[in-house]
């Protein structure tokens, strides 16, 4: 593989809230997305879901709290547990996560991007 | 668990080649680690290895070709390939691999930090 650089991978796409696929390492994928509003309330009920901000507010909202995540910051959303991602405009952000992690669980909404839609950058 | 601010984390030791644990995801740990000059060759048979730099350049010496990673850039070294990493002063960066990984593989050197030894800050 190719190096990848992360700043340059965002400049690649302009929607928001779908995931990009930028490598995989352990049947992990790492992926990329930009975000502005709110996503959905969903849970992943086998994965753990890895998010690290880089650049802009990316606000991961649970039933018990708000985690607010500036560029630098990352947290990781146990399985099992709800949250609704929400950003600032232009909010850049990577997930790590299994293969098998469906976009918003079991909730399907019109934002929802399959994984077979997950396009590679 | 709370949220994590990678440069933080950078702040709380100085030992290089000395991987520290930050958070967990799906079995894999995510590790951050100073480095300046040069590990030692060595290989994970069974893991991928997720390298991220966020300060300085790191090299990732391949048998084949090396990968010069500056801050913002990412690889993942397939299990198997043999890597000796090499980094300019105060280099800075993160590993995510499975928890089964050993630090320099079967190769064992004075620079080599056990698993147990590797410290969760």
């Amino acid at each position: 593989m190719n190096k990848i650089n992360i700043a340059e991978k965002f400049t690649l796409f302009t929607e928001e809230w779908t995931p990009k696929v930028i490598a995989e390492s352990n049947g992990q994928l790492v992926k990329i997305a930009k975000g502005s509003g709110e996503l959905v309330w969903h849970k992943h009920d086998h994965e753990d879901e890895l998010f690290i901000v880089f650049k802009g507010q990316l606000t991961l909202q649970l039933r018990t709290e708000d985690i607010v995540l500036n560029a630098g910051e990352m947290y990781v959303v146990t399985k099992g547990i709800e949250h609704c991602p929400k950003a600032e405009p232009d909010t850049h952000f990577m997930m790590i996560e299994p293969s098998s992690t469906a976009h918003t669980g079991e909730t399907v909404s019109e934002i929802t991007v399959s994984s077979e839609q997950q396009e590679r950058i």
